[in-house]
């Protein structure tokens, strides 16, 4: 996907979330982080040492040498010259000082430590330069803000737990970062269907552990769990590791929540199953990386979570038996010198310890 | 939903499908169908005696005495005064010979006694006036069709298998019916994900008898199987009988391809399961009743067909603790005068019927 701006009025892009460390929503903190990024050509690394929430105590810059310099790969379109829209407006004090009016000083961030963290994506290929970092903790407040945005021409983008890989997290020129993290409230579960309705701010891993102890899974787990958002998984439209088993998102979202560019809320929470009254809207803003609206909440279907547990790892001649584990370059191989060509790891789980482990791995391949 | 037009240029609207009897698409038929309908206030019946394909022989219009006249209730948006607009044109012979022209004789239906039965939903509730039906062959001259109706400005009603409840696929007033029920190709399984393309006009049964054949169902099942077309089944976001196993369509359908109301042809058949490139807007033609766009072809992901089905059916007292079979006014009571004040009929499949059958009807309900 074009990293490259779609916009109606304004620029909204958004991704999942790794930076919930700078704004205390993280709840594993690392204690050092080395993350490079790349300043005009150059290699180069910040350094977060964080034994408390929200802060980054060092930004170090260090440039390779010329005769090592890595050229710059291209991942996107980044590569060919993008440049600023001169229909867009600069941030002037006037916008801050309203910023602070609606929402408080605390959730207008104009600290150059939390700023760059929040300019970098979680790999360091893209930086931005924004000069504001808004914590709205209310839809209304981000209504009130992307109203305001547009009637200023104010470009924005919209920013989860920043965990994405391609770069639609970070801002391409000073566009203001508006993350949703501080909306982190559960709001209601339904016990007997499962149907969980949130915040977009929620990280993916604590919702999944608040429905852990009510008997639900998430229909979704993904590595970067521990700091993306679900508001963030919704817009990339994030698979992961029960695609398989439970579908996609399209099929498990049941209803959202999303401010448009203009700051009109669309209110699409339903949390009936199958919905066809009118046009069924939210699917626009799954997957549309927040282009086409912020979203703000979430009703989602949760499977039920069940007792039992079994991985099986399988030596296999061929490739056309079995799906493949791929081997990531620069990762430690787990398995000693081999006879086999490829290997087969699955997980399976089901409601009966007992039969779940009666049954052969060569059943788990024809199943 | 509300049955008065949302038009972008031209009216659309899709519903699945009964009326496959007078195309030709029929597999089966029945001898002899007495099907009512409302004609000026009064409730009026066509009889249909066809025993072969494409017949319909009789059409009697019996009005009731006046003193025992039924009051038309009012199921829709139809009880207020509906005003057919003065925007669309009006049908004339120049553009019956274009239809001829592009679609050859055979299909260009002018008849008056097929035009009587796609001019009437199923339920016989409303009845249209259109002059003309047409039954293309291929998504080109779905696109042709359209691409003139709409430099025209003549109204036009998608119609699929026509076995809709609410009238959604007959016409208000003299549309032009557009039958997609030649449609009716697979053109593609693949036999390791399941993953099936066909044409929109596919009978749902005959989908799933191939498919039966490969080892896999398809994800939806409904009463009017029998005549209910694929596309209809997508316009309308059908549910069914494996609603709550395999999830909704949102979540089935991976591709599809669809003509909009100027004749464009929108190919989204994908066949990926999850394919984040742009925006996802296939999702907006599934369950928009036909209102933006023919579905033309689809691409679905059809699970395995299981191999060990039971039924359980189950007495119970009260009514949190289970699901509760509705008992249909006029329908035979299959059961004795009874004991207990509900029931519950249960039906699981899986992979092992041994194992499936051990378990106690006690923890289905749990399950």
């Amino acid at each position: 996907m074009q990293r490259l701006r779609r916009t109606s009025q304004l620029l909204l892009r958004c991704r999942s979330s790794a930076s919930g460390l700078f704004y205390g929503h993280q709840r594993t903190p690392y204690d050092s982080i080395k993350r490079p990024y790349w300043e005009n050509n150059h290699l180069a690394f910040y350094y977060t040492t964080s034994n408390h929430m929200g802060a980054v105590q060092a930004s170090v810059n260090v440039g390779l040498h010329t005769s090592h310099k890595i050229p710059r790969r291209s991942f996107s379109s980044a590569s060919t010259s993008i440049q600023r829209s001169p229909l867009f407006s600069t941030l002037n004090s006037d916008d801050v000082s309203y910023f602070k009016e609606i929402l408080g000083d605390k959730t207008v961030i104009q600290e150059e430590d939390r700023l760059l963290a929040a300019n970098v994506d979680w790999m360091g290929k893209y930086k931005g330069s924004s000069q504001l970092l808004l914590l709205p903790k209310s839809t209304e407040e981000v209504s009130k803000i992307l109203q305001y945005c547009n009637s200023r021409r104010l470009a924005v983008v919209p920013q989860g737990g920043n965990t994405g890989l391609v770069g639609g997290s970070v801002p391409v020129y000073d566009e203001v970062i508006i993350n949703v993290g501080s909306m982190d409230k559960i709001i209601s579960l339904d016990k007997v269907s499962g149907i969980l309705i949130c915040e977009a701010g929620c990280i993916l891993d604590n919702l999944n552990t608040f429905l852990a102890n009510e008997g639900f899974v998430m229909p979704l787990d993904l590595g970067a769990k521990g700091s993306c958002q679900i508001g963030g998984n919704i817009s990339t439209n994030a698979g992961g590791l029960h695609f398989i088993r439970y579908g996609s998102l399209h099929g498990n979202i049941l209803g959202l929540e999303v401010v448009l560019a203009d700051g009109t809320i669309l209110d699409m929470l339903t949390t009936l199953r199958k919905d066809n009254t009118g046009y069924d809207l939210k699917h626009l803003f799954i997957g549309s990386e927040g282009t086409l609206g912020i979203v703000t909440k979430v009703s989602i279907l949760t499977p039920p979570k069940l007792v039992s547990t079994n991985v099986a790892f399988l030596a296999c001649e061929d490739f056309t038996s079995c799906q493949v584990l791929g081997h990531v370059e620069g990762v430690r191989n787990p398995l000693p010198p081999s006879l086999h060509n490829f290997y087969v790891l699955i997980e399976t789980t089901g409601s009966d310890e007992s039969y779940d482990k009666c049954i052969t791995p060569v059943s788990f391949i024809q199943i």
